[in-house]
């Protein structure tokens, strides 16, 4: 029968890496949605960004994040640290994996890629909420400290093992590790930062600032859609018996029922309020529908599961809209809202499906980790604008940042700088 | 044994769900694809159709479509549509699968999530024919219709058990059930609809009217060629010996080889034709050979699947241009020759290499399906047109149905509404 | 043990085919890439030889180069040549599997399909160097040529088992089999077509000529980058044990890190030596990163693998400047540098962490291939400049090849042609 345990191994690792690359893939999609929804004069820079924290993300979760948030599985990472010899890439042997009677049931390096595709996903919904007027080396600057220290030590007191996970906080794929850690550093940013300039006029109106290319945006939506199935589906972290395959198909399902319940509940709530369909709020729906079922994917029915996107896809509409008029938070891409306030309802709503998660327990997560994150950033933030500014000059984001971060236009020859 | 027995389940539903999430890739095809492929002051609405047309198709197809189309397997829906108990993610269990002896091999759940995104690859098909001057809400009404009842009636008919399965009709991934289906549905649309304002004139001219945006169009067919292996490979619903392997294999390599003979066909054809290496003509070449492959990727050689995409490609041309000039049947993507006159191709080609098929079952599955879905459109269609409209004002229609359906333009810097 | 056998090669199959799917998406990448980086006059032609070259390596490599490559394997495709029958889609049968004891763990046709997009990914190297001058036939017939011969002569000698693999050349997934050859066959193609009018002036002076679409760019970088996992992970050949699933969550590893790697070195470089975060220079630092590890992916620990990545990203920068502004070699997407010089660094890493590897053996293999390739492919350039022309005419050149090639714009509405 070793010959099955091993083949089993390999399922699951097989698994876990596909699930990844689909995570990976996620990178992709927030830098189509992000660079579709800013205007033309500064979608260089933020295709930059997006591309710059996925790499930063990998380089310092390797050196320092993953050794932080899983202590335990640390000997692997702890080897690459030190030295480059055969220690970085020590993984389960053959004999360990049978002598361990199913317990070793993946490779550690399987489990390593899978976590560092998620700390990119928690960067990447920082760079939407700051775009078209932050400098970019201080955004890189944030990056490094976030995929290395802020993200891993909340990661750790859940994921890790650590003390949220002994008081019963239930956040399956990372509604609050993730994606609700992604907005209060994007939501701490934004206030050291301030809003674009024209955004909100000295009589109290506000200027909608559409984005340049709403192909590109939905195209993006599309590929998070795509590969939040990775995301969630490989957060079992098992597949190969009858009933962990009958949990990820039910997670493939309930996602995918979440996302459509979501995007159908903002598109005709933005019909009925504004008279029209709108395509961005369609698009945020769909996400925040995503963003809602990531704290428990496995417990709802796939009814269940859609009304608990519809009511990420209602909360999403007027939040972005309050905001933005209301509080003046100036968040091009509705990064906050989507991410941030929907990630808190699906903590809210685990309880109503999963009977081993408490009201309270989810509270706690909640405030532990918006405080964590928000307070941490916030201080990161003034930090970096104390030593290297944020913000980019009003010459510079008068003519657009690409010019002037990144020494070139994203579409030279459709449109004027500076139009 | 029962170990290998529920890693064999395992496998076979891990297969099913890759394939279904490359299929739910193909929505996101369809969308790059006809955003393309249409003007930029209609790019918004026909974005906005193709996402919620997956979202609707989702909805309805768990609610009612699924049990309508396999109503053997209709506890799990059953259970979702009265209450939100359990039932609704009732699946097998270790204990039935192990008895079964081999019989239940893979999760529900994952057969529905398979199933699911094949009703919105239907759908889509439809979106593209009438893009640009159909207005959005008669879309979304028929939609609903479609998905939840049109298509899961025929669907049952083959691949539920019904009468064409007992009549011999042969539709391996569906040429006949999803693509001509699509392609009928959408002709009926067309024909209530009408063509485009200036399309055609009153002394006979045909106006070209050029896609706006071809490298979208072309990552379209490029995001349904990868998605197509999922479509026809997951059609297989076994991998997990080496008969089923073996079988999966030659369907990825048949399916990949009759797209390579439909592009280079077109190409080679448009090229004789017109003087010109026409892309659109190459793009449509390309889908038009996984069409034809479709009804039956596992029983030619890659040779004859070559073959079956060359003819596929070859007919593609001319139909798009004989429907455009002779018959004036203005569809701004050339769905309904892609999808139907190549998927009747498609299906009639499967008796040249399974000799299991017959012409007479074929022709009878094609006559069946296509009556059923071009009347029941068509009648539905002209509820529509009777009840809410289907067509935009002309004033709509000339500025664009961007504005006036969901109140932004798409590429707001590149272009001047109207142009 | 028979059905563990028979479910071992199932899952081998199947991630072969998985890998095999990843790889036919770095087509997309390509096409993407380089569609970004052209003018968009020129947009609409890379896009129709990027998917005709794709369509053209399929046929040819299936009806002559897997033939080959692959002697010793070829009954499968001999048969698929002189007839239509059975034997073109013969495969190991289920009695072969088990009677092998092991040897035989996959499907042949999974194998083909994987291998077959290895050679278009060769051919896509090409298509970007020559970009905006070359007339589309002669490309397509130096297509035939180069994935139905040239390719497979000196993969045959490599990986067919060849004199190279037994001199003890080491190339695991193909930095100097696939990357290098096609910038070999790229520099032979540049050097007989000249530069874009107006590139270089007599004077000496460079103009710069920026890419029409960023994102666009951009999103092929990140396909690419997607696709590499199975470029390099499917390499491995074998999953289904602890030992080789471990192997193929390391490929997964290192190939992140190194692209990682490649594009914050690049990043760097460029704002140190231009002062701007250049995009450009980021998104080939992350494919030169890629390219670089792809000799080896296996032995080097993470952290050797993200300094493998610096190291490339460092490369490629000052490749790209001196290839332009010193050599006058005029290749708008920087291919032979990305894949040509930075492939020769990748297979001079190998013996740095690969024990069996040696400098020499390294230098023969790329000595040979480079040879080999550059030499064959500009006799046939020659030949085809002498038969066919290579160059489009200065008019057509001017008024963009788009017009002239293709007969359409790929933007009509965004720019107006000749622009």
């Amino acid at each position: 029968m070793d010959q099955v345990t091993e083949l089993s191994y390999a399922l699951d690792t097989f698994y876990f890496l596909v699930c990844g690359a689909l995570v990976m893939w996620m990178a992709a999609g927030f830098t189509m949605l992000e660079a579709g929804l800013v205007r033309s004069k500064n979608t260089a820079e933020i295709l930059t960004k997006n591309i710059g924290l996925y790499a930063i993300a990998c380089i310092m979760y390797m050196m320092v994040g993953y050794n932080l948030m899983y202590p335990g599985d640390g000997a692997l990472i702890e080897g690459v640290l030190g030295n480059f010899s055969a220690l970085g890439k020590a993984d389960n042997t053959a004999a360990d994996v049978i002598a361990s009677g199913g317990e070793t049931y993946y490779s550690t390096l399987s489990d390593f890629f899978f976590q560092v595709v998620f700390v990119a996903t928690a960067m990447s919904i920082v760079s939407g909420a700051v775009a078209e007027r932050m400098k970019l080396w201080s955004f890189f600057t944030f990056a490094v400290i976030l995929t290395g220290f802020i993200y891993p030590m909340q990661g750790y007191w859940k994921w890790g093992g650590g003390f949220l996970d002994a008081a019963g906080f239930s956040d399956f794929a990372g509604s609050g590790v993730v994606h609700m850690c992604g907005a209060a550093a994007a939501l701490a940013g934004v206030i050291v930062l301030g809003a674009r300039k024209g955004k909100y006029g000295k009589d109290g109106s506000v200027k909608a600032i559409p984005g340049a290319n709403m192909p590109l945006a939905t195209l993006g939506m599309l590929i998070l859609w795509l590969g939040w199935f990775g995301f969630n589906g490989g957060s079992q972290l098992a597949l190969s018996n009858v009933e962990n395959s009958n949990a990820v198909a039910l997670i493939f399902v309930n996602t995918n029922m979440a996302a459509a319940g979501g995007l159908v509940a903002a598109l005709l709530l933005a019909r009925a309020w504004f008279g029209k369909a709108d395509l961005t709020m369609a698009l945020n729906g769909a996400l925040a529908g995503l963003v809602a079922i990531t704290a428990e994917p496995l417990t709802p029915s796939p009814m269940a599961a859609t009304l608990i996107g519809i009511v990420g896809g209602l909360i999403v509409v007027p939040t972005i809209v309050f905001m933005d008029r209301k509080f003046k938070i100036d968040d091009p891409v509705g990064a906050i809202s989507v991410h941030g306030v929907v990630g808190i309802w699906g903590l809210l709503a685990v309880p109503l499906t999963n009977g081993d998660a408490s009201l309270g327990a989810q509270l706690l997560g909640i405030g532990t980790i918006s405080a964590w994150v928000f307070g941490m950033s916030l201080i990161v933030w003034l930090v970096i604008k104390a030593i290297m500014g944020v913000r980019v000059s009003e010459a510079e984001e008068y003519e657009g940042v690409d010019i002037g971060e990144c020494g070139l236009e994203a579409y030279p020859e459709f449109t004027k700088a500076g139009e």
